[in-house]
């Protein structure tokens, strides 16, 4: 459905051609301060036409709140969200050769199958402007997160093609076990990724080979994809309800229904499958203090000396940075000639019109972050309700802590 | 929650060292030939204690049926599933060491955050018998779609450490461009499967190497991961709902609520990112005809020539075979010394006694399936209410299908 | 939460004073003809100032379809709605007394008490305006069942004060048993409810009471309460989900969601309660053959011969007229001086200003159909999904129809 | 489906004719001391087999808990319950009569219209047995409730037939303006109820009336309906979700839901339409002092001086007792001869064998109070989300409270 999370709850709507996109936002603590002026920035990040190597199209984005809010703060009823769709160039889309041909690896074919009828754009919601509810809806979780926990959510490039951040090596199959990968996200942040436009990965010369990368596929009318890491500093412990809704599996969740995803993996990964035990486990070490002027308050008085866990135990966080990887495809636009089948069977030859990204990877790094901020809001909000009820129980005696067990 | 799925409902109960495991599951088809003997052998499959390189802890695990069914046909009610804990050891868990020691990597520190009460087991529902209702209820779904659609859900063992079924090469940085894997999966069925225990890949000699792998770690008192690989042939198209719940989406989210899973994915993966849009694009072809006697009536008019795509394209099932990778992490309990923190803070060794998986790759193959069944089944649903609606619509003129277009 | 449905999934957003007001509606069939128009009508039914005896704030309440149909067919994906708030008087809130008293009845308080944020209209959400999201979407789900099916949704006020349409009588403490009331319900339609404005009764003489009855408690600066019968004719059997969502129970939860309402009935009742269970049931009969060219397809086989069980039975519709009534208090805002607490808790006098409705009952017909109608068109997607994967299976010998059963 | 409430989420099982009924209980907070003791008082007040005048049917009812607590300490994990069924007399039900004949208004038609299956006992999940996991259910909502709230909730029958315990009067179109009621439902307690059995009506001249009466429709084989009447004190204010969710609707859908029921209302309910808005609305005073010792800490501020709004405004608990009514019809099932038509359309007399209740509201009340606790303990945790993530926000300037807003 077009529904994600079941406490902070968002609902989008919208396809490339027609009127508006948008959604609307249940369940947003009431008493926050709130304007368009919070959404803004992340919308304008997701934004195409930012570089060369993106799609020119472009959008104003200008989000506009139709409710939910007075005088700058929320009033805890739903927020609706709208944002005008301004330059939609139909003809790009209407023409004959688009109206034969379902696109390779597109959602054309598959949405005429679902739905059995045929948007003029093809794919329907496929569109990445579905996105921007996504964003904007992720924009106020984040907000709330900031503003109670000093959360950071943080995204990056982390490959694209063959080029990568932290490339695999014998010694460390998986980033997780190298200690420079454990230094970066314990430190970067929106405005360093930023620096490193158009690719957004946190190196210079991977970078500059990154976006090499892309301006020739860019040139072969091709495409290639890559994989955006992401990072979620101070975030509570205790999130994530067992047993189908770990935190790790409603994170693949979200990540894997952004548009042209294949992959997840949270910590260590596909990579730490060839980790020993041995190695892999992260003993638990007493905690540092928790920094002067730390929001949230009170944290874990363990936490742990590794973090291959990816700072998720049991699918529950255990307040160690949580991070994780996702993959994104190459774009299947293409302007390369491609033989293919017409809707009624035919064989022959589709060029896409248009212009297209030549890889997603980039623009995807907001999306990504607007979605780990949902997920995190939802599973706080869950574990906040169970907190909130076990506080005005009666103390048990004999229970918690060990060692002073009933059985004994 | 302990809830899965929409439309095929799941809810499960029970802990390690509980009275029983169970499920109810809401929303099974009426009319449909049921009892035990439908779901016991995946639970067998599933059962520890099958060689000398898994678990010895035995269980018989017998499935009793409570409700929903009568004369041995589904009466469209809930059925309420059963299995008994028998042989529960408490006393392996209840000493001391265990009561002092959070298990590295494991859940117990976690369960503690989150609930606040440590239960003796440690890490509460994070069990691996919690999986046993997945299964139950697995079953029930994948008997429905095999007499529907004649679906087959067939997993295996991909990769153990570093030895792979399919290991990744420059030319084919995922299996998926790999003619010999498309192949593999097209006629892989369990039989074979289970024909290479005790690791359950389907290749005598990387098997023998996995075998020998798996014992060095167990004679170490380490352990190691792996993968699981599994596809869903003749699984109708136009499964999967835009825009959250994608199909790849729910697919993750299924896997990744597994115990002790790292990552997801779904066709290509993480390896055809490295590949460009020109290759990765699965260019649309005349489908075959539908073999005679194949249940489920129609198929769509187009298949694709390759399957970079996994099946789902826009989120949506295009009839190709749907496949996906899922990583397992290397067991957390060991028996090796670990140097850890007790709950108090204090630094110490824990030797984990008890017997334990080296590895649980090959143990995960039908809970993989179990869960892929769940996630179609719910998905089918969806979409028989959607076309079982439109159905009854009275015919649209000129919208579909293409070429008609009133725009024009 | 903000959301109704679970198939047919309606998501409202909006309070009085913001920019506007709307709704997705997530599950809309594939392939209906739909525009505005096809909105429009009930949304001007439900609008003020319609006569003398309701409010004259004026709204145009334009319906502006954002998402989700293209030349005029619904896409499957969702339809976005908005109505501009565009005549909103925050004058008459905005002022001291408003400001200091929290008005007796209304939500003023609650509010507070539940958000911690005192909104500039008080009340938040709980203005009537909400109600323009789910108009707007019942008038969708409706065309979807007259299309399909045929249904026809009539809701009349059947009370105002102590004006009845059907008085209760020793012989009829529930008009269900009354001949005269099943013979109105068979043929009673919209247009001939709205010759009866401004009360909407059907009836010549009570109307002109109940007209008169509002006009003096308009006159008094007070206000009346009343009720609201409603019929759903043509619905298919089979619809409603034992257990909890049972028919009844789902139209009860969607007619005590509308703001005002105190009461529920089903069928016949609260009077029915009088009544001696050998009367009350409903013996069957066979049914009449479907007429030419009704749409839908089959009917039961049976039908009742009376219908006191309201066309459920064990919460699930048999084919027979479903009927039920609502209770719509006195309205809580009234001109008369009343003597109450400040938010201060001091003891004060409010006279409510601007201009308000004495009676709701009649602008709340066309509210009760819509939520009607997302009901029945959410109960008919969850059976449908149920039929279309039943009628998969292979036959079975022996189970159906009776006198086969293998118990024999 | 059988699943109720979003966090105390209850799933439950079971025909009358099956292994064992049961449910799953999803969101038990923590750290509760709880054992079968807790639970089984309820489920043997809801016992059949408990006075002449009910029926017969002998049922142990004994609850085992099978999992989610340990040491008698709940651990926030799902509780499974299971009660056998161990008197199921099949033979009542498999004789021809039964298997020819849809029992006129019971649900063995509506059954096989749904599900395409007959069931043995006919109307499926339909069975008062069904309730048996509501009430397990409700009794653990009931004493966190307790706990945590001191929350009381008291049922009592208030009606059989024409037999009222406060008969409306013109003065008193509804019992809610009645001084008498309301100071009946600040006291009354389960323990006085039950000294009124076997027709648990609080007034022993009334309950002499309706016992007769009940005794009469026995003798002449008939069955006769009446009301219960629920009120819960002591629940906190801020509780229910606008829009949809509004306290009353899911009190409504609760009891709706109960088999045999047919009206539910809410405060003065239907009887309070009758009531001029100015006698109608509850004008506010100051709250009382909170009772030294009384649980959950504080309490409103304000009050209301009547309680016509059943404790509930704009769907929102206001802190004062909530009340309602819930009628409940005449059992369908009764030993006098029926004329009605056969599964294959004829005409036919049905005399129902076995002995059956000639009146179910006494057996009612504990299942209403169950529901009740349901509803109250779901929307207690909504409510605790969003109090405990709005606490974690910096405090506003100039919003709360009145007086202070930025507008000025």
């Amino acid at each position: 459905m077009s529904t994600f999370g079941q406490h902070f709850r968002v609902t989008t709507y919208g396809e490339s051609h027609c009127l508006s996109v948008g959604c609307i936002i249940d369940g947003v603590p009431p008493g926050m301060a709130l304007t368009e002026d919070d959404i803004q920035p992340q919308m304008t990040r997701r934004r195409p036409g930012q570089s060369a190597i993106t799609t020119p199209r472009d959008e104003k984005d200008r989000v506009e709140i139709q409710s939910g809010t007075e005088f700058g703060i929320t009033l805890g009823t739903p927020i609706g969200i709208r944002v005008m769709n301004e330059n939609q160039r139909k003809q790009d889309y209407g023409n004959k050769t688009m109206d034969m041909y379902p696109r390779p690896s597109h959602a054309d074919w598959t949405y005429l199958e679902k739905y059995g009828v045929k948007a003029s754009s093809g794919g329907g919601r496929s569109s990445a402007r579905e996105t921007i509810g996504r964003v904007a809806a992720g924009a106020i979780a984040e907000k709330y997160l900031s503003e109670a926990y000093g959360v950071e959510i943080v995204a990056f490039t982390s490959s694209i093609g063959n080029e990568f951040l932290f490339p695999p090596t014998p010694t460390h199959p998986t980033f997780a076990t190298n200690p420079e990968f454990l230094k970066l996200i314990d430190t970067i942040d929106r405005k360093t990724v930023d620096s490193f436009l158009p690719v957004r990965t946190p190196n210079i010369e991977v970078s500059q080979r990154m976006e090499q990368l892309v301006r020739e596929y860019k040139e072969r009318e091709d495409s290639i994809g890559g994989t955006v890491t992401c990072v979620i500093r101070n975030c509570p412990s205790g999130l994530g309800e067992p047993c189908f809704d770990k935190l790790e599996a409603t994170l693949a969740h979200a990540m894997l229904s952004i548009p042209a995803t294949k992959g997840f993996e949270i910590g260590s990964g596909f990579g730490g499958c060839q980790v020993p035990g041995s190695v892999h486990n992260d003993p638990f070490i007493k905690a540092p203090p928790v920094p002067a002027g730390q929001r949230g308050g009170s944290r874990p008085k363990l936490t742990t000396k590794t973090n291959n866990s990816g700072g998720i135990q049991g699918g529950i966080s255990n307040g160690a940075p949580i991070y994780f990887t996702v993959a994104f495809k190459p774009p299947a636009t293409i302007g390369q000639a491609q033989t293919t089948a017409t809707y009624d069977e035919e064989e022959g030859v589709l060029e896409a019109k248009g212009r297209h990204d030549p890889c997603v990877v980039p623009r995807a790094v907001p999306i990504v972050e607007a979605m780990a901020a949902l997920v995190i809001m939802d599973a706080l909000m869950a574990q906040k309700a169970r907190e909130a009820t076990r506080s005005l129980l009666p103390p048990l005696k004999g229970v918690v802590p060990v060692g002073q067990s009933p059985a004994q």
